[in-house]
């Protein structure tokens, strides 16, 4: 069986687990705390010396970390991987970017409000900022297609800025101004049967 | 013929040159000065709506961006690209880890002390810890394998990692305490004929 090693307010942890929960796999979730430290343990940093959630561990010990890299290798061979080059091509950049420049202010905005219960005012401007901006570029990217890699249905790449960004109103983000985000999210919630 | 929009100075658009080198691909290479702005202005926000580097134009005028995700659609089809699972997915873990967890400040730093000329002091501590928690990672890594995806042979996961590890010095991460990472970006330039 499968183990994730996941904290669950996480939407790294949690694309992982909707990915398993989509494909009916059979796994179990070892809940990590990470503010409490549990990922900087000596033995979870012998099973992930990133010292990072989510951790996918195989039936054989052999441990996978990286949310992107797990979804890319559950999701082998399915359609949510496109066969096509440019589309695949388009999911990977899309991939990275949301590691790159999505993640880091949306989501690290809301890990300190509710994580670390700052305020509002504590919020560092330029994660604002950032934040919006990436928000801006998906609701640019959505003017023509109904999905992220511009293909005709979804791929991982949707499903790997769904996990932050309908939670970016936690972290300050209201999506009011950004309404084929809005229309996007509740699409790709249905697609991968996120609840 | 490719045109790849870059910065000569980055170790993001540097890797993606040396992979249409290696292959021998015939491509124009259109400098765009980041710190000058270059990325912000509008003609090049119509090609990459992300204004980031390196930005890779196809003959038909589609663009692609973040350089793994390059690599990724240069590669398809030769052996840097695992045919193997597991090694495919790990070389997929170093791909995203790398984005994540060593560029934002292995590169940062050099980008503060090189492009923005700034004195060691100025340099953020966290930035210093951090970069020199990626290269001990590294450097752990590699005691059982030769390459970071553990395979035979060199994979997208040591030519995105060699770009800006091969100069961490620059940013003040002195290499003097990571010999296996010392060895390696021998090999790895070596390997993709990097100069």
């Amino acid at each position: 069986m499968l183990t994730l090693h996941g904290d669950i307010r996480s939407g790294n942890c949690l694309k992982v687990k909707w990915m398993l929960d989509l494909l009916g796999r059979d796994y179990s979730w070892v809940e990590v705390d990470v503010v409490a430290g549990e990922t900087r343990t000596p033995v979870f940093l012998a099973l992930n010396p990133a010292g990072q959630v989510p951790t996918l561990v195989l039936e054989d010990g052999r441990a996978l970390a990286q949310s992107n890299a797990i979804l890319l290798h559950l999701a082998e061979g399915r359609p949510w991987i496109p066969a096509e080059a440019w589309e695949r091509a388009r999911m990977f950049e899309w991939l990275f970017w949301e590691q790159y420049s999505h993640e880091p202010y949306v989501a690290v905005a809301r890990f300190q409000r509710t994580y670390l219960g700052w305020t509002a005012d504590r919020i560092e401007p330029r994660l604002m900022e950032r934040g919006h901006a990436a928000l801006a570029r998906m609701e640019a990217a959505l003017a023509g297609d109904d999905w992220l890699a511009g293909g005709e249905g979804p791929t991982l790449a949707d499903l790997a800025l769904v996990a932050y960004t309908r939670v970016a109103g936690e972290g300050g983000f209201e999506l009011e101004t950004y309404p084929r985000v809005r229309h996007w999210i509740r699409r790709t919630e249905a697609a991968f049967r996120i609840r």
